[in-house]
């Protein structure tokens, strides 16, 4: 462990059965009756939240009970199970834990090719496919869905928004018959495009609305600068939990840790929407970072349009969005300088990678901005969205005035240019001080209510 | 160079020549008398920009001179001759141009110890003290303050903010008889805190104005994400100007190049704070990034809360200061990653630098950041300052709202504490979200017109 870290006893434990207590009460749970919280989907994220959630309360047994639900049947590959081995073998304490859980000689038959392992399997003992390095608390694992959540009063959503209506559509059955409706907490950070009846955003709590019918105000959006291995590794970190009064102050109370302070906020939207918005301009930072051998000024040129770009498509969808500051900054922040999507934009300007292996790539899960890349672009790119440019006079669509959104898209998705072009896009003599682009968000006159499905 | 840099002819030369006429027109100046261009002070950014506008405008002789100003008699140590050997030798245009020019055995004899080199004679050849690594382009230098500066058109302030005054008190004598004011651009970016008769913040640009009496329509200030050897470099960088209208956009152009993009703006002051209140932010973002060993979630939590403090500030100085947005928060962004003051954060965090070495380190010159802690912190503690806390109802100074510059305080002046506290200033399980103190700074309840001189 880092010597840096925040000392994980910090925290009294009597002060933690009070925060189970307390959230118990407001849940209305009676006293032999345990609080069922259910993880539905073990990327990265999602299963190093569980595993804080079970290292934090998991010891309270007749009070809680935490469970992660994961498909079953998920082979390990021969490499991974080799990288697998090596990972057990150079931690004693982790060592010692599975001898001592008889679990160890398993990885060994596997190591030796001998025995395939499965992804659920691995899980059990804290092993995340996506995060090999980073090894979790063990794991109560259910691979069937309706036995993982039929009963759940918390549920937390780490699956990828691109599996999120489906999964809950699936859920929605086991409900029918519920008498509480149960609290779900998003962690996704995607989003998807609708054209019809006209163009607008779906951001995954609506999905999980739309697929469950469980009421909005059950159902709320976690995000902040996360980026899994470091929270489990005890960084300090902040997040926000936005959504309803009645939940978001419970639960953000409930979720706290010394190290992970959760604040709590209403605007739920553009913590969701900038959640999936800055996967798109991380992958452009990827590129920017490789191109230019880490160039400093380059990566802060970009970071300075990225951010005005985001202002600006936030201020399309609400009228007053949350600014960009605190989390949300922050999250921008490591998102662009260390996330995923920014790995993958490394990766294809260095040519380790090439769009046609797709966007779900092995060992790292699903880069989301790929698709969230094509579902802004599109949407705002709608001829219906086109407006009077303040200063040109002509009619022009918001997507024409995010020219970083437009090579991200020429790039990903038409595939009309190699990653260089983003540099000749930031480059480009006739961009305009990116405080232009605030300043015509702030003037409102693109704000369309219905981008969002709300009425104006 | 670098493969990826902007083509370094892509301006062709007669629209140079435009530019130049352009500018002379502007100033008034008759056909034979060529628009003279001096830097006062010769740190890497101020070299580099003069080295800029030579090898720019040099090429047309008689419309234009461009001279740099720095003391003469600063002995150049023996390893600093060393390395500025290798640095020769390891450049092939660099050896031929100095052995073509006679000027390469001083450098020779300066290596074995047989002869003293002064910081004036190597300038002449291109290389600025604080930064040997990137040789410039050959200089004109004086080492006359007077020679340099009494009939100047244009004057490049490149000096800390430190020296300012004293140097422009200096200059003021040479301008007594002048007929027309020169035009003055201020790089500075430190800041002075003033008490009497009122606690006020003093800018470099106020510093000059008192100085030399010149009007401040004629001081204007440069700032932006700019590492002077990365933009030396040509590599994409952009930049404000800001200052009175008449001379911001015929400069803005004038100094414009294709990798390095100059818009202009007329909000002086808070450019100018910004610049300075960065620096502050900047040591301890580099004490972070060493302490937590890069940790990308503890670097974007700083930099929320940095950017948060620095919103903050901006307004207790200006109703409606600029946003942080574009070059002023690309400039934050780099100067925390890459700047001089982040580097002298991570050498305290290592151990490698202690406090008592002062704040003027060889090879890197002046680190504001320390200056402008002490400023900060001690104008902005200042009981008359102190207001109602909105949540807390007792009097508050606005230091104490800013628990990360309090906190670079304590360490870095009064040495209560260790590097190691800025992380709990960080993880202070009471802190606030950043986005509260962003309300508290839009609600204008600090807003105090006087912090810049300014009648109310």
């Amino acid at each position: 462990m880092m010597d840096h870290l925040v000392e994980t006893n910090s925290v009294p434990s009597r002060l933690v059965e009070e925060r189970l207590d307390e959230i118990r009460r407001v849940m209305g749970k009676a006293d032999d009756d345990p609080l069922r919280i259910v993880g539905v989907g073990a990327g990265a994220w999602g299963s190093v939240f569980i595993a804080m959630l079970q290292e934090n309360y998991g010891k309270f047994r007749g009070k809680v009970s935490v469970r992660i639900w994961r498909r079953g049947g998920r082979a390990i590959d021969k490499a991974t199970a080799e990288h697998l081995f090596e990972v057990i073998n150079s931690r004693e304490e982790l060592l010692r834990r599975l001898i001592r859980r008889c679990a160890y000689l398993k990885y060994v038959e596997a190591r030796l090719g001998d025995r395939v392992l499965y992804a659920d399997e691995i899980l059990k003992d804290g092993f995340c496919l996506n995060m090999i390095e980073t090894p979790l608390c063990p794991l109560k694992v259910v691979t069937n869905l309706q036995e993982a959540v039929w009963d759940a009063d918390i549920v937390i959503n780490g699956l990828p928004s691109t599996e999120t209506f489906q999964v809950f559509n699936e859920i929605s059955k086991y409900w029918k018959e519920r008498v509480n409706a149960p609290v779900i907490i998003s962690l996704a950070k995607g989003v998807e495009a609708e054209f019809e009846p006209h163009p607008r955003i779906v951001t995954p709590t609506q999905m999980i609305h739309r697929a469950t019918g469980i009421p909005l105000e059950n159902i709320l959006y976690l995000g902040g600068p996360n980026i899994a291995s470091e929270v489990y590794n005890k960084e300090y970190a902040n997040a926000r939990i936005c959504g309803s009064e009645k939940w978001r102050k419970p639960l953000g109370k409930f979720l706290r840790q010394s190290h992970f302070i959760v604040w709590d906020n209403s605007d739920l939207i553009t913590h969701e929407v900038m959640g999936g918005l800055k996967n798109v301009y991380a992958i452009g930072a990827g590129m920017v970072a490789t191109l230019t051998k880490e160039s400093a000024t380059s990566k802060s040129v970009y970071f300075a349009h990225c951010t005005s770009e985001m202002i600006f498509i936030t201020h399309l969808l609400a009228k007053e969005p949350e600014k960009l500051a605190g989390p949300l900054l922050a999250d921008t922040y490591v998102t662009l300088l260390k996330g995923r999507n920014a790995w993958y934009g490394q990766k294809l300007a260095k040519g380790e990678l090439s769009l046609e292996m797709g966007d779900s790539i092995k060992g790292k899960g699903m880069i989301q901005g790929v698709s969230a890349v094509k579902a802004f672009f599109e949407l705002l790119n709608q001829s219906s969205l086109s407006l009077q440019h303040p200063e040109e006079g002509k009619p022009v669509t918001p997507a024409e005035l995010c020219p970083i959104l437009k090579m991200l898209y020429r790039i990903l998705i038409t595939r009309e240019f190699s990653c260089e072009a983003i540099l000749e896009a930031l480059r480009d003599e006739t961009m305009n001080d990116p405080r232009e682009l605030i300043e015509i968000a702030h003037s409102h006159l693109f704000f369309q209510p219905w981008l969002l499905g709300q009425k104006p």
